[in-house]
């Protein structure tokens, strides 16, 4: 049997899943002692037991980490068959390659511990680079939203719509959404100054006059990439701006930034928790038909 | 040759080390991301080099343990032949226990995640209990602190000082303390609920009056164990109260309870960054002993 463990950021989504696939779900208990340490405690007896944690990693991510190592932990000593962590949104992503010499390569150590903590299976949303799970020493499978995007996108757009990738990496998210929606796609290019860490943009010169524009990225943190491209395609006539990123994270004034840079909508998914105004879509969909081959 | 690299929250104590053993000291680069990561960068080739890295757990626990994971992986991966970590203060080490079914005892999980992350030998300072050390499958060692709180309290205090241990966990360090300045010591008992958490004290019918009286434990985290018992022996005509602990964390304006409960003296160590106005001593001699063994 399998039993859903909601870790203190990942409650919402866990809910959704366990009533999907009529699993029992739990909440951990935890509180914060006065010095800040994270205490918690299982509320079942897990031995024998197939354990799904659930919980996303932004914000406070090495809080967030943290948790699932002490509860991994915890559900191996006390005698859990096996741990599968579901996290929707992987922190530490973006540091998946040392730029310069002695760079800490995160994501590397981050899956490490993870797995070392007794985490068997790890289910993700859209990692920044799938390439990044070979650093978790076993089953990591990166769940594909672009159907989710395509479903709510594919009935508000024209069919002349045009998807961006605002750079090579994001090549495959643009393709993917592009196919489920039946529209083209370009790809856009960003160097990264690698000592001042400047970022400059090579625009295509395509026609963009009367369309719908759908820029596509995995994460939206600052918005700089976005806010740079959506007013780039507005100044040569695009007749509306879509921002769709799988992860919000949205620090800094990133909505606003975008707002005034005329993106008309903003969508992203459930995996992280949301203060912004944006729609925001609930990717357990894409998660429990993953998980139902799993479990 | 041995490396010192201080990580963001290890320089101070690193420095004096390194001056004192003559080691070459590098401070890690390292910067917050706008979304709240941490970014580490190894100042210099360390291939084939013992790395000594410095780094204490207080404030933001999580984030530091975080940071020497980071760094420690990065030191192994980038070939260094040793990483050695002196933690001065030890986060999560009073998660030592289940008392409740359930409960994570979290100093395993994060000691099992500091040795999976390539840190082979562990020094700390006055951890909570030495026991929980065997989680940490390495060398470990325990720097106990006392001769350098019995140099400074061995001239203050009169012949008939009494050391006081709030707890049977704190007796060893007041039975070491009061050897080291040559007084006598006594243990109270303090229980608490195992399911309210309240803390209660059972007091020793001592003769207390004229004398000096030192309270002594390894944390001071709100203050109540200590205010409690300060204000027992001041109303039984103590005459000087000092409260002695090697990590003062302070929380919840802890220091002025302290003094309201009248306590007049507070020494803590350099094992955690201090802001409240008491008296810090560097531990560092007491961690030099222990490496001029070690490397």
């Amino acid at each position: 049997m399998t039993i859903v463990l909601a870790l203190p950021a990942g409650t919402e989504i866990s809910k959704n899943i366990s009533k999907e696939l009529s699993l029992e779900h739990h909440i951990i208990t935890h509180k914060l002692f006065p010095d800040g340490e994270s205490y918690l405690r299982l509320p079942r007896n897990i031995k024998g037991q197939t354990v799904l944690l659930v919980q996303t990693t932004f914000p406070n991510q090495d809080k967030r980490l943290m948790e699932l190592i002490l509860a991994a932990d915890a559900c191996k000593e006390y005698g859990a068959n096996e741990v599968i962590a579901l996290i929707p949104y992987m922190a530490y992503s973006r540091q998946d390659k040392a730029f310069l010499e002695g760079e800490v390569v995160s994501i590397r150590a981050v899956l490490k511990s993870l797995r070392s903590a007794g985490i068997e299976t790890l289910i993700t949303v859209d990692i920044h680079k799938e390439e990044s799970l070979r650093y978790f020493d076993g089953k990591a499978i990166n769940v594909e939203p672009w159907q989710v995007f395509a479903n709510v996108l594919g009935s508000d757009v024209k069919e002349d719509a045009l998807v961006i990738a605002p750079d090579k990496g994001a090549e495959k998210r643009a393709a993917t959404l592009a196919r489920e929606i039946g529209v083209n796609y370009v790809v856009f290019s960003k160097y990264r100054d690698r000592i001042t860490g400047e970022i400059r943009h090579e625009y295509k010169d395509i026609k963009l006059e009367g369309k719908h524009v759908i820029i596509v990225d995995d994460i939206i943190s600052t918005g700089g990439t976005v806010a740079d491209i959506a007013k780039f395609v507005s100044e040569r006539g695009a007749k509306k701006v879509y921002a769709v990123a799988s992860h919000g994270l949205f620090v800094r004034n990133a909505v606003r930034r975008l707002r005034e840079s005329r993106v008309d909508e903003v969508y992203v998914l459930n995996t992280v928790p949301q203060k912004e105004n944006v729609k925001v879509l609930d990717v357990s969909p894409a998660v429990v038909n993953v998980l139902k081959e799993l479990i």
